[in-house]
């Protein structure tokens, strides 16, 4: 909390119930009398959803990995100066859907080789890391059935498919793994319930 | 020409005749045979283009300077990948109005501490330096008279002022100071067909 204030990020595989949890814990807070701010990436401020636009509309191959990096950092610099710290100096908790450790969990996918031009430019351009990190982890097949018998349906998981889900599961259980310190690991093949429980239980012993 | 083509960037004050210098040097080497692209920054390949207008377009301060970078950087990467290393993998001499230079003299007026931050970037996204940069030098207040005259008067030299680009002058000399090795100063106060002579002089002693 060196900002005042408390940022939180939300990772997981399409469908693990992110955002459903982010505004679970956020009415939590609430009601426990903090200030909550929830945000999201891409995007998360105007700046930054014109980026995302830019980035994630029209042909999949009009940007190099390494232009898509940097508009994806420009976006997240944007974000960062104009809803994050704000937020944080003010003293609120700043849940976020997304953050980083998605950019790092992506490219490792595509293109491995980046990876250190990623925390690179993490480094220089955004520097701040999330003050806890909440993956939401489960096995790929529950979160296409779950996600399917959503009315609303994140596109990107039926792009993507099963065995690729299965990768970025992997992705993210990896960075949980390097960055220990940060990460908590939640059983996203609970009940909602029991998973907004683990959850709050996390934030408020961090808070405690 | 490590590329096999060779690669010239043109660096002035606005009205110091670059874009005509480009034009009439294209024609010059294009008589002796060889292969020619123009092209400009920022933008010169669709993607950077588009990034262009997404900084240029609305509110002047909605971009941090750090946003800015990134986001020039981003369109610069694309500009490199997809317009100038393939013509000069393919032989050709590229004429580019302005490049990376330009954001390094304007970071140098606005935020001089950042510079650092600019080479840092360019060294990590784009690498490639110029093999030839030609600086047109002159008198701002030349340079004023002369935009005033034409038709085609780029919009930004009136915003700036003549106390400013005195400063750009100074910045840009700094830099051939700094990269003497590629730098070449062409005196820019004489006569449009004297000055183009010596352009010519010096790019054809550097192929020869």
């Amino acid at each position: 909390m060196t900002d005042g204030g408390l940022f939180i990020t939300f990772e997981g595989i399409d469908g693990s119930g992110k955002s459903t949890q982010i505004r679970v814990l956020a009415e939590t807070l609430r009601g426990k009398g903090y200030d909550v701010v929830l945000t999201r990436e891409p995007g998360g401020s105007d700046g930054a959803e014109e980026i995302r636009s830019l980035v994630l509309e029209g042909d999949p191959d009009r940007w190099s990995a390494e232009t898509e990096i940097l508009l994806f950092t420009a976006a997240r610099r944007d974000h960062l100066e104009r809803t994050i710290l704000p937020a944080l100096a003010a003293g609120k908790i700043v849940l976020c859907d997304r953050f980083a450790d998605s950019t790092r969990m992506y490219q490792g996918l595509s293109r491995g080789d980046l990876r250190e031009t990623v925390d690179h430019l993490h480094r220089l351009m955004i520097g701040r890391e999330p003050d806890l990190t909440i993956l939401i982890d489960m096995d790929p097949a529950t979160g296409l059935s779950r996600a399917k018998s959503r009315a609303t349906t994140e596109e990107r998981f039926e792009d993507f498919g099963q065995a690729l889900q299965e990768q970025m599961r992997k992705g993210f259980l990896g960075l949980a793994n390097e960055f220990s310190d940060r990460f908590r690991i939640i059983d996203g093949e609970q009940s909602i319930d029991a998973v907004a429980s683990d959850i709050a239980d996390t934030v408020l012993t961090h808070l405690s």
